[in-house]
């Protein structure tokens, strides 16, 4: 079974440069908007009896990118594709992962179960926000981790008074992971209740005084758990060199700004999703080029990857 | 069982007027879209055990209307709706019921796949693109026609001389119907090959000559179609006074200001889709809220609706 | 994999043709009718782990070839075959794609939901008479088309002033492809509302006077059809030398009487079915064997199968 | 919920019976073979939310009649049918339960599939031929047993020194029923290996010498298994005054002429399947109207049928 | 529809006094082990078109009680049970919710097709591990809250110098709840790298010197963490006099022993699993009877159940 | 795609014996018993890709066995393996393949239904209780048989006055299989009504007096059978010098103890499952190894495998 490549147009710079580490040429495909919205696609070049990998984030706009994606798929099936798997480096809708009041849609089983009705047999993702999200899918889902790469890219700005922080309970796991990564100590920011009063308030776990911050969280969306953060650990003494590193980088609505507001040293993110116009962050890119290509390689060879998954 | 209609966002006037011709309140739901695009729903009543219709036109943005419609199924599955039906006034895709080249995906069928995937148990439509979609589902689709209420719209308008023009051989079909609702000759605009040549040329069968067209689609998108039709009819010696009624006006692009450019005297189309903003066409809105009120009493009491179907 | 190709008893010449052209014979195959009518089938060799294409078109007795494809393939499912495709040259049923009137069934989706749930992965099909069908199927569809194969037996029939004559609304697409390859122009016989009567009548568009029409149509069940369109060119002054091309001749009742009474001067048709006893008409048969055999070969070795395709 | 009884063709007086018996009309059902031998079929009355029973046993030629309830279940399905019951008074296919070689299908697994992926919800039976068929069926099956309308059939029959006989091995536990209800003894006539040698001949256990036997079976289908038995009856001294009972009598072939040919005084047989034009045997047809009129009765208001289940 | 509870063995008092509490009577059912440990079952009364709620946690020996749980689920739909809901107060391997390693089982997922396979529409369970499990399942999942029953058990244990503690990070929204209702300020201990070294200690975010501790969680299987976690708060300086709360107690292994060994004033859980034999614990049992009675009595009349939701 | 043979904990040394026999180690695979019983288990190698055969009878603790087999299979298709095939020597549930009253569970269809549920594609057993179990199983199911081995291990025990028993009449057309091997007579112990009278009492078809009897059964469970057929055949004076052959030895509660009481001479038996500890009886272990291994072998590389059916 030979390899192909197709790029949905969520992230066709990443999917470009899989491509080229990988040796081959992404299968052309045309994708057309119509008047009214609709997509049209056609792939220009043979994938039957190949073993296709789809690259599409769904990343915002995400409806249209899941659609996208779910077209993909249908042609791909429809055209012989021996083996079908989503390469979503962003997964969108994971955080509605429950009902968090009553009479909800779980939108994030919804998304798995629309993937395997379109003929996908395969998802693989990148630091998802939940793990339990593999159970939601009934087809296998590869969750692969960008932890090691920015705990990499993050290395030179740590010393020895560094502290990872978590900036809720939900990112400790991740904090305790880099944490392991960096040989630093962890702390957390969380909202509890201090007294029997209603009110809930942030407090931290951990020292922070005359320390130096490495904030650390799957996503920044519009950077408002990471605004409240580092307010609460400046309040607590901490030193105003903050780093900042998430997997996925959606930064929507004023997110920029906000993060320019803070005294925020340096920002890491991968490039999962495309970057927004007018970045002006200090923002440091950190490409899964590497990463997914080896994971396309060894699931395309039938090898093992386990080291490359979020559990390892 | 009881009743309720749960609105989407893509017609809240029609399921406004729906619902109040059921005498029934629309069950409240709360839609909000997050900063990153993705859309929350919860249903502010309960739903439990009743016989539910959700009105959702899949019209423009097709993408977003249509998952806001998969998420309310959800929804309205999880919280132990009874019966669950989609109304789609519009259905969009429903131009992609085949491959046209090779390679491309089958949207009406992955639509229809999805529909079912989020636990919809039926699906009522109206004047669909083309009557073969009905196998296209696995649930039973109600196919409802606008046909004899937009041709009643159109009765003041014709005379003895008029004629109703199909403005391609698609819509041949529905110009019988209009035609035997009106007792009117059929006039057809379609491009053939005259000669051996490779050139294929818009012809007219019929007598069009001194006669006023009544030209009729399924719907108008940008209006190229009927453009091309009104030309040629002119061309061929009509009378510059000319009626056109589609069920679905979409008016996408420069749809407006095409048909402004027009000898168009009047023009009728339901109101499936919602107005565009800042429309000066002559427009005579149908409303479908009779209609489709009538349908769902009749599913929901388990009557026939044999003489709103499609084909009656 | 290697390649197995298994005959259903619907049509074994051409099986047995198509076996021979790709060099392998045919999987020897028992198949009884018990004193009841049930059928018993055992194939005679092992198809474990190979790529098996089961050739069998659902022409008349319909149900009795479907049922027998529908067995074939659970015999093959459960002895182990590596991938399943059925081979139908003729697909019954096709016609009944949509509710012409109310609660009816809509026959070519149960029948393609039917050899969905007996195991087959894909379906090869020839010429179908709605290309939507395609979306009637969960399973690739792979539709080929026999016109280039039928135009090019016509080719010596046609002089400058042929005309390819579509004999209803339904054929006018295929009468553009016959045009195309032939350098024709088309005319159309079509029954359409020449006045504001009840009646609709047949009516031509394009010109016939004096030209030697070449009427073209999917399939020839009972000859009904042709007949009139042929009374109505008569009527219209084209010249009394027609030849008829069609894919399907199924030539059901008393179809080849109806046929002989007419002045045509030749027939094409493919082998898709078998021939009925006792022919007597000008029948030039032009044989599948060599399309189904590309056709199989090509997706036993993963080759792209575009330019066989109906909408090539 | 109200109920709905549609009659296929298979069977319209036991149809009409039972729906006699249960004080409603027939739904009326266009049922037209076209001249290519498709079926067109359509219901003529609304059966929207109803508790429809398709009467259709599937016995020869199995597959018009299998196909002709596959589409009319399609056909309510889509019409909107609320509860979706085949009763079939006879199952074909059903001993094809296993392969018996290999390479075959499980021609009883692939039917159950099929009326399942038809929209089937249930399905009633009358004297499976195996109970384990049971679990072929993913949708509840209700097996429902005639033997106690045979067995008071037969009463009148039997004396003192009559015997029932199972005609093989197959149908010794529907023997044990009919002795139990008739306060007789079971004999059975099977084949065995009596010495070393390869040959297996036919003996009897049990005493039959000076008595009168009645043969048991599910059903009598060519005739030939009642003949090899009764010779060897004979030949063990019974008193050549043999009944013979049995729950279908498909007497395909010349099993009546064999049967004529036999010492058989009388013999019953429920109306399951239509009787055989020309009928001259001693038949004595015993009613199932009774018996699926009390089956539908009591599934459509939800009340227990266990006193009617071939278990009980 | 009428309502039927069916007990199975894992818990029959709790479905007794739920049966009482609806003031109906358990439908009989022999659950009957055969000697090779394979289950029997048989339902003494019909469920035929019943709304049926099968009483049954999957607590140890999980695989027995899992498997009965979907016998008897097989056993209700074959029977006609118009619908079908299991009551699962406790929910076995809800924890394995994710692959902690590379190459494991989600136990849970596996468990939520299990069920699904079975024939149950909807599962009620009470206090599960994660929210997230909801996504697991593709029917709807009622997630019940036996908190408020608890937090007023141990109302009146608390003073104002108490503190809800939980006793690990999975434990904190459970602990906020349970603070909210019983206006208590929160305590947290977790493990956490407090350093760069690898090592990760228990720390205690919160004040609980001097205070009594109130430890909450999902449940208690062999007492561990709550042991723990009480060296923990001790070594902090709380008061020896703590009480603890959960939903479940599974007090596997010598739970009771370590929990003896404890300065554990008041135990408080509910009895959705069998209490373990020889039980010495100052354990309330808060009874789910009322909870569970009043979930299945508004889902059998079909009105809301959002005020016994676990997110409410 | 290379081979992986997995062993669940249920017959290890039948496991380690068929993968030295095929020449490759057995996948190691951690599987934990949690305190609650849960079952935790993680393949220490990959299987991605691979052709993987699970090795595990469902035989007592038949519900610990059969969940144990259906993580690994959740456990297989999420680490990406490439074929997923169950090898089940015992198959367990096998005779609940009926409702033998009513309200019952099929446990056997259920079991079938639990297997494709997880994931598994295909099912080899060995001499399942009834040949009609294929039908249960919508995937491929091998049905083996070990009979020919067990014959060959019988052959020295039996002479020419020898003669095969089939102890009930299930096993009938199992001893007709021995007979045919061994070149014997066949004799059956059956219940029969032999008067009017309500009583069923055993009778033995065949000549056994002064025979030495070869009793032949699937299994032995309790023993209780096979101690009934030998008082029966001794009182028709059956030489005392009797064998017993089975394929599956359960030998559950006091069967070794009820056999040792008997006349037995020998008795042989496959290694399906594991033998109870303590074995005193004269039981020669007919080992599985050979025929499993080449089963596997033969499905591996695609190879027939009808000499090794049951059917053969």
């Amino acid at each position: 079974m030979d390899l192909s490549i197709v790029a949905g147009s969520a992230n066709r710079p990443l999917a470009a440069a899989i491509a080229q580490q990988l040796g081959v040429a992404l299968t052309p495909c045309l994708i057309e908007r119509f008047p009214d919205g609709e997509l049209h696609l056609a792939l220009q070049e043979s994938v039957r009896g190949r073993d296709v990998y789809l690259i599409q984030p769904s990343s915002p706009p995400v409806h249209d990118h899941l659609l996208e994606l779910l077209l993909l798929a249908d042609a791909c099936r429809r055209a012989g594709a021996g083996r079908l798997t989503a390469v979503m480096p962003y997964l969108g809708y994971a955080r509605q992962d429950r009902r968090a009041g009553g009479r909800e849609a779980v939108g994030a089983r919804l998304v798995a179960t629309l993937l395997a009705a379109s003929g996908l047999q395969r998802v693989v993702a990148v630091d998802l926000h939940s793990p339990a999200l593999e159970g939601f899918f009934d087809v296998p889902l590869e969750h692969l981790s960008a932890v090691p790469l920015l705990a990499e890219a993050a290395r030179p700005w740590v010393t020895a008074d560094s502290v990872v922080v978590a900036p809720d309970l939900g990112a400790v796991r991740l904090a305790e992971r880099y944490a392991g990564l960096l040989h630093l100590p962890v702390a957390v920011v969380h909202k509890v209740r201090m007294s029997g009063a209603a009110v809930r308030v942030r407090g931290i776990t951990g020292e922070v005084r005359g320390r130096a911050p490495l904030i650390v969280d799957d996503m920044i969306s519009t950077g408002a758990t990471v605004e409240a953060a580092i307010a609460t650990l400046l309040a607590a003494g901490c030193r105003p060199e903050i780093g900042l590193v998430a997997s996925h980088a959606l930064l929507v609505e004023d997110a920029v700004e906000r993060l320019l507001a803070q005294p925020l040293r340096r920002v890491a993110a991968t490039d999962s999703v495309l970057e927004p116009p007018g970045q002006r962050l200090p923002l440091q890119v950190v490409g899964l080029r590497a990463l997914l290509a080896a994971a396309i390689e060894r699931l395309h060879t039938n090898r093992s990857l386990s080291d490359l998954l979020a559990y390892a």
